[in-house]
């Protein structure tokens, strides 16, 4: 069969979930960049690998597939010698993993994702800064902390439902996560600060994925770099003390 | 083992996937009630149940479990002499399964959930009704109908990705827009009626399932009889003219 081909952004997180997994479980694959600032997941090459045009997408042989948890799901059943705590096959323990996969979408994914677009990252993709989107997201955000804090992380193991190794799950969540990496520090910390299991586990699931954690997450760090340097010459320039939302609404 | 216990409210459409799943598989089931409008799911018994208070949740011997999609992949994997195309063992069309599922969560049921509570079923859940919500969750529903359309009914196969026969993903889909029976006709026919192969599968679903299909939906068709009597009663009082969203937003 032909090599797994990966059509990913780092800049997404469900694409850094899927290279994170090929890497550390040595699956042999070319990563294909799709960069959506540059709209290229519009195009009609990539409309052909994901006619939903979202990243991650992937093909493998004549087989293409798209939504990051299938995929995630797909390479740790089709490929050979995937250690199983990724995915147990244990029926009991692959439900509950599934459970928290099913409710990242609506939950943390839907929190996280609309608190960055609508305070940080909004004009880079072509869309306005929300103050007041920014605001209900933060309330569906911190809900889902807490959520993650005191049921999905309860018990004194390190990773997501009392796991001694880290699951799809883990990497799924805390690659979610790492996005707000890109916030003003202030707001970084009044959101994650409350939740000391959190941050432990994003730790944790960090140390045990590494140097590829690291690596995969490259482009956002200079991302954040970019955007702290672009909010200290705003913050200079003394332009910025009318908005609620703090300096990013004028990013 | 204990017999299973299925917590649900037949108002909520994952709740019905599950219950119509049990029944048409022969699942030897009790269904306990949870009446989401008497905040039922707020009880302390519901929550050691489901710490997130949402149903559906199941019990099964010292097993508990939520959110539906990770319920029916349960149920299928874990009792016997479930037919194998609901969720079926190979791993390829199972990942395209997952897919369905993964995108389900952000695009229909985001779509269809918000459409209708804030057009019509919000007060019942103590909640205002808002049109402009309506109108933005209305664009989320029809790009993912007119998904549906071209994409994951694309081919002359009656279910979703070619299927002949029905899986939990058909199921989960369809009992999402079961709910829009309780639109005003006109919003209804507005929104569904472009996608001819949307309105066929949801046909085909409800014969390959039914009788219990029909028997589970029969809350839903009396407060759709309730909803269409509120309405012309409003209308005969003539209080209703003024507003963008039609008659469900004075309801």
């Amino acid at each position: 069969m032909e090599k797994l081909k990966v059509y990913a952004d780092r800049m997404s997180q469900p694409s850094r979930a899927v290279l994170i997994f090929c890497r550390l479980n040595g699956i042999d694959f070319e990563e294909i960049k799709i960069d959506i600032s540059k709209r290229h997941h519009l195009s009609p090459e990539f409309t052909d690998v994901n006619p939903l045009q979202k990243v991650p997408a992937i093909v493998h042989g004549n087989f293409n597939l798209f939504e990051s948890h299938a995929i995630l799901v797909y390479l740790a059943s089709a490929f050979p010698r995937i250690a199983d705590h990724w995915y147990p096959t244990d029926v009991l323990r692959r439900a509950k993993i599934n459970s928290v996969l099913d409710w990242h979408h609506s939950n943390l994914r839907y929190g996280a994702v609309n608190y960055v677009t609508n305070t940080v990252l909004g004009p880079a993709l072509g869309r306005p800064l929300n103050p007041k989107a920014a605001a209900e997201a933060e309330k569906v955000l911190s809900s889902s902390l807490s959520k993650l804090e005191d049921i999905w992380l309860n018990g004194d193991r390190l990773f997501l439902l009392g796991g001694f190794q880290p699951s799809i799950a883990d990497l799924s969540l805390v690659c979610e996560l790492t996005q707000l990496e890109l916030l003003d520090e202030k707001d970084r910390d009044r959101i994650l600060f409350p939740y000391k299991k959190v941050l432990r586990w994003i730790e944790d699931t960090r140390t045990a994925t590494n140097p590829h954690f690291e690596q995969v997450h490259d482009i956002l760090y200079r991302a954040k770099k970019k955007f702290q340097q672009q909010r200290s010459r705003v913050a200079k320039t003394g332009t910025d003390n009318s908005s609620k939302m703090g300096t990013h609404s004028k990013m």
